[in-house]
């Protein structure tokens, strides 16, 4: 670790140098660890996998958004082998059904070697798809009207799974072809057992270029990172295969996918995982990462040995197994907080400002945040429905990024119960995606958090007191003028020009010169502004009337930084600059007593901002 | 769902019902599916057992932190049979660590049935310690110096485990250890095998005990929550097993909990769990939540019927399964933002503020939350590292709930780096626990944001111009009197009185009367507020030499809303209320100048908290 006083670097001039990731030394760090083992040996049932070179050694990550880390021969092609095994299997799921699947393929672990004749009798069918038996048996399962068809279909499989053209080792392939006597038997034994139907030959020819497909350790590591994505490609955003199915298929690896070393794989390692002869392991940790290594030495199992080291260094040193605590499930809320810490956008009137001095505590906003599933939306609920007292509740979910049906579903009967209980609900920046999950009614939805404030404002206020809303002001109303004599009221009122602007007139454009200052009499208008590379409008804020705008006309010309625009027909009192002057300078007391008022107006404003700052920096 | 109008609940005033958890009908509703189910057959080895009502039925949740959901005979008591054995099998994992018990007892599934006589004949040893031949050698290696310590050890285990009082039926008891002949004849072939030591009558004896003790659905799920809380229960806070012992017995539960059905029921629910021939299922989803299930009917398998159909259901219906999709984990940032957006609480020169409004894009400030682990924390680091361009970068921690060692690492790992490359870091709001997990200097370290801030536009600003910070100003300096000529200035120069604090002295007082506007010409203040419920005062901004401060003395007199202290010695001009008043009705256009001053410095930082509240808000 840097020494204290190097916290202080921000002075050096040198930072050209690009950063590396400290992900990267690791995998370094471990691979340079196993790189001299030499343990186990090389598949020797067909010439071809015992003639690749036993060094070969790569290790390969990739994150569920894509990212690849890798170290060592990570582009070094080899046969997948029985890592087809799981992903055919995806494929047969989705050609028919999880149902119609398990009543010719079980999901049981047979605790025997990969090559073990063996069926389940009571069930008359494979033990499960991760042995020679299941896996024959699922490839006879691919749908295709000719074989050529079925081929198509599995090769494209693999090309969806890994993003990238597939090819297979054709010498492989033939070799396991004309050697392969086994798993012939196996096939004709399940033919006769009446496990599988069709040509064993069309069945085993199919088996065989799956098993011969051309694959690597970073290949592996993006196969693995789509399942960990849910079965789309982190790269392409192609699906390869169902959500559903992605389960289905880790759930047999996690059981059945390292074969009789499964219990200890699962013990030391602890991830949905598939081993193949020809070297290659892929491993999976769901929602976060896939792993690929490559390294044909074999153990007694038929497991990569130095994979399975690597494997086993990875989870422990990024504490990658899925059974390790990672902490309690956060509640989704992100933050939340009551309508008397923040208000909507909305200036109102003086009336309907004390009001909500009082009323704004009744008034809570909880945002949400993450990925919603049931944990973590149960723990949000408990404290939304302990908020008994309050009258208007906000659900804010413009941080969710994703949203299961359960908490969906949570979240629709929580509206539900809160409106039955008479309490007033807004779901504010609701995601498309999320809008549809939800199915709850349009007159629900807000497009922020401070409309929604708006409108349980509005509603408190309606409440509470019709006439405290939208109600027209007198010049005698405004804040800014209450120092003023009934005098100097006259006086200043023959300065002013009455002015009428119709619904969706400017009365204000940014970058003009500040030149005069309005009392809004009646109507409410918007402030907006265009932002650099933003389509549209930001509105700012709204005024209702009872309060002035364009205040700065008063403190010099500065230029205006917002448009202002009528959104209901609306009625001012015009000061303008020079009038102003002219005022001041004949009275130079009433002058000052409205600069007094301006200013007094802007330091309630600033320390209500200071006030929101703070409650949104918790 | 409530239909569009109702939105508009606020207005209603019943707001007296309690408001009911959707959780708990959604449990209720599940019971009603199951309460008709008569498959299945009560267990019957033992009169004590056959002698059960086969109609009880409770279903029990308990959350992560502890919270529980129950519906039917949740509080009915049954003997927990072989759920005892995954916990057994953790203390015989506490006592003597991982190594010397897989010698002993092995993790493979033996795919076979639950009282099996069949041994790991390749390395003498019971299959896994799920099945009876593994139980009873997990309980021959309980320590303790004589019998009853040991038992008296793994009473306390199961009360540590559910947080209750724990005892015996002692007619179960009795029955399994005068009927127990098979249990007794496997006990004898492991002595002969020399798989266990030591005397089988009181092993025996101590697992009958184990079988025989009492527990309830309720009961079972508390003991779920406490696994699936890292080993600490979840309300009395006990710690019963450590972490590393509980990853090990859900591994152990995921491949060997269900017996012969394990694979089948890692497909469908996809939890690591134990059936017990009492009737109980207990299921565990790591970091979330625990399930209890008792329905004494068992199925072929030895599982309870209707107990596995509501895990099934509750699996499906709450989206439960662990390799089910949650979605992609999140990157661990909650927002980040810079220095442009967002200043430290310090207000500076007129000067600095110049030089920072083009610097503050140099500094970074990413706020991390939530448990950080592998996954989250790497995408964190990338985003980071992408903001090469940047001098100063501050780390905020205070929403992190934990971090794993592997976060921890990569995080000391990366301010290294980032030290290295010349960049200033600082680590802002950090937990004492992540403090000792990160091992990082303590020069990195600052109490908050705001600090953090402060810290980094110091640098930046030193690394310009020296002259830029805390240096003396002069009255014509400050931007409040910018308007005013040089015969106006020496007119106002003479009603100001120069006034000296110490350091620690306090200049204003909270709720005492504004009278009194201060320009700062040395030193630095700090404006505080005692906070109701907190201990100590919240230091609400710093101002430097060049601002003015109690500038509200001049727009009327309202009480004073915050301490205001020299934290240097510090050298003031006073301008008072009155003396501003004379001063006013002399020359009216000085006074007018002035206010005209405030009003434009309000105005401004107005401009840039709302600013802030818009980055805040993101």
């Amino acid at each position: 670790m840097a020494a204290g006083p190097s916290a202080n670097a921000a002075t050096r001039s040198d930072r050209t140098a690009p950063l590396e990731s400290p992900i990267q030394p690791l995998l370094r760090d471990i691979y340079a660890k196993f790189l001299d083992s030499r343990d186990g040996a090389v598949a020797t049932y067909i010439p071809e996998l015992s003639g690749v070179d036993p060094e070969q050694f790569g290790i390969a990550l990739v994150t569920a958004d894509g990212h690849l880390y890798e170290v060592g021969q990570t582009r070094a092609p080899f046969t997948i082998q029985s890592i087809s095994k799981p992903l055919v299997y995806g494929l047969v799921l989705q050609d028919h059904g999880r149902d119609a699947v398990l009543e010719r393929i079980g999901v049981e672990p047979s605790g025997e070697a990969f090559n073990e004749i063996r069926f389940d009798d009571d069930r008359n069918r494979p033990f499960n798809a991760m042995v020679n038996t299941g896996a024959i048996a699922a490839s006879s399962l691919i749908r295709g009207a000719e074989a050529a068809e079925r081929v198509t279909r599995m090769l494209d499989l693999f090309r969806a799974l890994s993003g990238e053209a597939v090819t297979i080792d054709e010498s492989v392939y033939r070799s396991e072809l004309a050697t392969g006597h086994r798993n012939r038997a196996i096939a004709y034994l399940e033919l006769n057992n009446g496990m599988i139907v069709g040509d064993v030959d069309t069945h085993l020819d199919l088996y065989y270029r799956q098993c011969s497909i051309l694959t690597s350790a970073a290949s592996l590591a993006f196969i693995a990172a789509t399942l960990a994505n849910g079965g789309v490609h982190p790269r392409t955003g192609e699906r390869a295969l169902a959500t559903k199915h992605v389960r289905d298929v880790l759930s047999v690896m996690t059981t059945c996918g390292m074969y009789d070393f499964a219990g200890e794989w699962e013990l030391r390692i602890g991830l949905p995982a598939k081993s193949g002869v020809g070297g290659g392991i892929m491993a999976v940790l769901p929602g976060q990462l896939g792993i690929g290594v490559f390294s044909p030495r074999l153990d007694a199992h038929g497991n990569s040995h130095r994979g399975i080291r690597v494997c086993e260094e990875l989870s422990d040193r990024l504490h990658l197994h899925l059974l390790a605590d990672r902490g309690r499930a956060r509640s989704a809320i992100r933050r939340s907080y009551r309508g008397s810490d923040i208000r909507s956008k909305r200036r109102r009137s003086q009336a309907a400002r004390l009001l909500l001095d009082r009323l704004g505590t009744e008034i809570a906003v909880v945002e949400l945040q993450g990925n919603l599933f049931f944990a973590n939306t149960e723990q949000a609920l408990r404290s939304v429905l302990e908020l008994a007292e309050v009258r208007c509740l906000v659900l804010a979910l413009g941080q969710v990024t994703a949203i299961d049906a359960v908490a969906a579903g949570l979240l629709r009967d929580l509206v539900d119960r809160l409106v039955t209980a008479g309490r007033m609900v807004r779901l504010a920046a609701v995601p498309a995606s999320a809008r549809k999950a939800l199915a709850i009614g349009p007159a629900f939805y807000e497009a922020d958090v401070t409309s929604a404030l708006e409108a349980c404002e509005d509603a408190l206020l309606q409440a509470e007191s019709e006439a405290a809303v939208g109600a027209a002001s007198h010049l005698e109303d405004f804040e800014i003028v209450e120092e003023l004599s009934p005098a100097e009221l006259e006086i200043l009122r023959g300065r002013l020009s009455r002015r009428a602007f119709r619904a969706g007139e400017t009365i204000i454009t940014e970058g003009s010169e500040a030149d005069s200052l309005y009392f809004l009499l009646e109507g409410t208008v918007d402030v907006c502004v265009a932002r650099v590379g933003e389509p549209g409008v930001t509105r700012l804020a709204a005024i209702d009337a009872g309060n002035v705008f364009g205040e700065v006309a008063l403190l010099g010309k500065p230029p205006r930084t917002a448009d202002v625009t009528a959104i209901t027909a609306a009625t001012v009192l015009e000061l303008t600059a020079a009038a102003f002057a002219a005022l001041s300078h004949k009275h130079p007391g009433i002058g000052a007593k409205l600069v007094i008022g301006v200013a007094r107006s802007l330091s309630v404003r600033l320390r209500r901002a200071n006030a929101a700052i703070q409650a949104l920096e918790g």
